[in-house]
């Protein structure tokens, strides 16, 4: 594998822009080629096998553009397709599930920990089983929040709305004095300010794009498959639908950074 | 074309389940055989190339069951792809945004009419034009109120939150003195009563899933196509998802009847 590649991310749609922004950030000279599957979107409501052909077929795409690994920018990907793109594929694959199970670990001091995500993503238990695994007395309270995303997606950030329904999910996790709260899926980042209002300053936020950039920077250097060169690398983007609506919402996500979407179709397999 | 054989109707997901709902009450010795796209749900949020695409790859799966005509049970497909449909398939296709048309303008006595549907629906513009080309002195309000169809899928019906974004999308037409209200999305007249709520008793509600049955029983009867049976007829459901999460909700649209929901794959054209 050349370090020379690009880094290949997907994801369900735009969430996976806020990985994006951060991989770009801790490894600003990187090649990126980011998959945005904007016609099935979103994933987190669908079942697991849906999910994990659909991860197939965007990995399959990836490689079909040469990236020397792939980081699967999903949540919901992450939590029922990561065995399964590891077994078929033979490159680094890596999720957003265990760097924010281990980031929360780090900043929680009570071990009393919430965890926020789709459908999907609750219903597959992983970060529940990867906090335990590595801290057997934690306790973990999750909470499905699938109005979050499409809230997002409407720009609906600081709505008086929005804070009325983040206050049904959160005040179930607060009751349980949690001090940390993992937001598990790449969307969440953008509801930060109004999820702190609810949590109040005692409870850390984890990002899972920040924590999953940070570990795939570590990693790939220690592959020795971080790029050789001093130049700013380029973020290229492909998008199954529109991509008028996407270079909209890309500007919410990355901000002003210049994405080139283009339009294809992915293959089924 | 055969009267024995089925209506075929398809929708993106769930939601064209209330137009089975009264096309069954209206027709009961009809066989239906419905598709809901399920893998690749919302369509209301994609661009009109992909809709089209779907629509087509849709019908083409339904063409395949034998099915006598079509009813796009589905408002973003009724608004971009009726006109491709009726030209590249040779049998009946009925939408849902011509009947909504006219009991909209049949209801209404000020001829101040309100629609609320997808980004996707209202972006067409299908509805407006239509209510126009009919009575041009009509004024139409249009609102696209895209958190309404996660909120349906959540069973959020009577939830404040919901009551409080309904308040935000609907008081700007009311505010227009509109005195008929078309809910252009087949998941809406789950929403009826939040909704009357916020619009009170003077505004009549037009439930497209409602007129479209209507309409699809007299067109029928017109090109004698109604079948000529005693029995009650049958309700067979594809999905291109897990079928499980299907029946769930399928239970809140159309009650207790029973569905016998089969997992397909839609071949791409």
């Amino acid at each position: 594998m050349s370090r020379e590649l690009p880094i290949g991310v997907f994801d369900s749609g735009m969430g996976g822009l806020t990985v994006v922004k951060q991989l770009h950030r801790v490894l600003p000279n990187e090649n990126i080629v980011y998959l945005g599957d904007t016609a099935r979107v979103p994933y987190g409501t669908k079942s697991p096998a849906t999910v994990i052909r659909f991860a197939c077929e965007d990995t399959q795409f990836l490689l079909e553009r040469q990236v020397k690994a792939v980081v699967v920018a999903c949540n919901t990907c992450s939590a029922w397709a990561l065995p399964m793109l590891r077994k078929r594929y033979d490159l680094p694959v890596f999720g957003v599930i265990e760097p924010g199970v281990r980031a929360g670990l780090k900043r929680s001091r009570t071990r009393r920990i919430g965890v926020i995500g789709t459908n999907a993503t609750i219903r597959s238990n992983e970060y529940s089983r990867g906090i335990v695994a590595l801290r057997p007395a934690a306790k973990v309270f999750s909470m499905a929040t699938p109005l979050l995303v499409p809230l997002v997606e409407e720009g609906w950030i600081n709505h008086p709305a929005t804070l009325a329904i983040l206050r049904v999910y959160l005040k179930p996790l607060l009751r349980h004095k949690i001090d940390a709260l993992i937001l598990g899926c790449t969307h969440y980042p953008l509801l930060k300010r109004p999820i702190r209002k609810i949590t109040g300053p005692r409870v850390h936020l984890i990002d899972s794009a920040e924590s999953c950039a940070g570990h795939v920077c570590t990693r790939l250097a220690e592959m020795s498959l971080l790029v050789d060169r001093a130049e700013k690398g380029s973020i290229q983007a492909f998008v199954t639908d529109d991509s008028e609506r996407f270079t909209e919402l890309a500007r919410r996500f990355v901000g002003a950074q210049i994405i080139a979407a283009q339009r294809v179709e992915i293959a089924p397999l």
